[in-house]
């Protein structure tokens, strides 16, 4: 059976503008391909109410999972939760269940539970809570759809509580054979290899360092003993 | 005059498999903002040829210019010529410029000018070469979709020769006040500072160093003028 498919849905501004360098992508595509749960596509919107609304609609359409991540803080610029409610159809407002653990944890710390404060318990009807096990502030799935903070700590906290609640595939594993030569010089063979086995990807990349230049040759694929026989084969024409 | 609009498109299994960090797209968010040129949103694709075909047609159509970052090499999983191709409707074939340019760099080092590597003289009808001062195969641009290297040193080196050709709008500038306070603290009056301003775009980013927790606050817009009394003023609430 084929694995899920996913799409990650970054958002914000401070990534589009280049003052922040996102790294949850990287962190999410790594755990999926562990989970056996295929990233297909990825995009970055600003904080713009029409475009994550739009994104979401077609990622939630196209795949069996979407990540999202950022916009879910108490700043004015924090607008994710009211579109992804808008996009899933979902009426939103302050839901007890997390209105009862915010005021919780801002008693604790002997702070006000303030106006700003409580949008972070502004959550879509249907959703269920994610655990935000650093900053309390909870994340949610609705249908498909899990809405993540940016801050990556807290995102990768997150995705630790959604991730075993769903059903991955066979996870995709991967060979890499090092050969000190250009692309261009393996090209033909590494082609004629990839299309005697259509069920592993194959890709090359290439490297310079120190002045030498080389090839990585990856194989991918879920059948172990498929990667291991396509690895024999690679290294018998390159190793 | 609005500024110009730009998307970006990463193209490549590696990206999505987790295996490589893309950095292109945080290189580029810098140098359009210094350009004046807004990148609204960005998209990851696998090298999959209608994945590929569909994004460029969206992402061409919505904004001014697209730049796209992979798949322009030798070897099977390169596709990105032959769909940008399909995608703006122009036949593909190996080009004479191109050809002559990689016949010369193959005749130079001494090595075979094979098939493999006049597969990167395939470049769309009608398209401009982009110039590839680092190891020759170059990119092009079509129509406003401009094709460029993954690897990082050859795709900075290709914007570097393609945004002087591009009319920029006035740069993006930002300035940033840093408070050793919580979002949540300051999210009213920084709302209310935000409406006051509407041509300026502020966000708030929390960050925790060494046990501190506080929040960066980021104006961003074109008029100097217009940023200095924005922050004159968020320094006399917060700073």
């Amino acid at each position: 059976m084929a694995n899920p498919t996913a799409a990650m849905l970054v958002i914000g501004d401070e990534i589009l503008s280049g003052r922040t360098r996102d790294s949850n992508l990287h962190y999410l595509a790594g755990e999926l391909t562990r989970s056996g749960i295929d990233l297909r596509e990825a995009r970055v919107v600003a904080d713009d109410h029409a475009a994550i609304v739009a994104a979401v609609r077609a990622l939630s359409a196209a795949h069996d999972h979407v990540f999202t991540s950022g916009g879910i803080g108490p700043t004015h610029d924090d607008i994710t939760a009211d579109a992804v409610a808008e996009a899933m159809g979902a009426p939103i407002s302050h839901r007890a269940d997390a209105m009862a653990l915010l005021q919780a944890h801002y008693d604790r710390q002997g702070m006000p539970f303030n106006e700003a404060r409580q949008r972070m318990a502004r959550i879509p009807e249907g959703a269920r809570l994610i655990d935000n096990p650093i900053s309390v502030a909870p994340g949610f799935s609705i249908g498909n759809v899990h809405v993540m903070a940016g801050v990556p700590k807290i995102f990768e906290a997150m995705l630790a509580g959604v991730l075993p609640t769903l059903t991955g595939g066979a996870p995709l594993l991967s060979q890499t054979l090092r050969v000190l030569r250009g692309e261009g010089e393996i090209a033909a063979d590494f082609a004629a290899l990839a299309a005697e086995y259509p069920d592993l990807s194959m890709g090359s990349y290439p490297f310079s360092l120190n002045g030498a230049f080389g090839t990585n040759l990856v194989i991918r694929g879920s059948d172990p003993a498929r990667l291991d026989a396509a690895m024999v084969r690679l290294t018998g024409l390159f190793g």
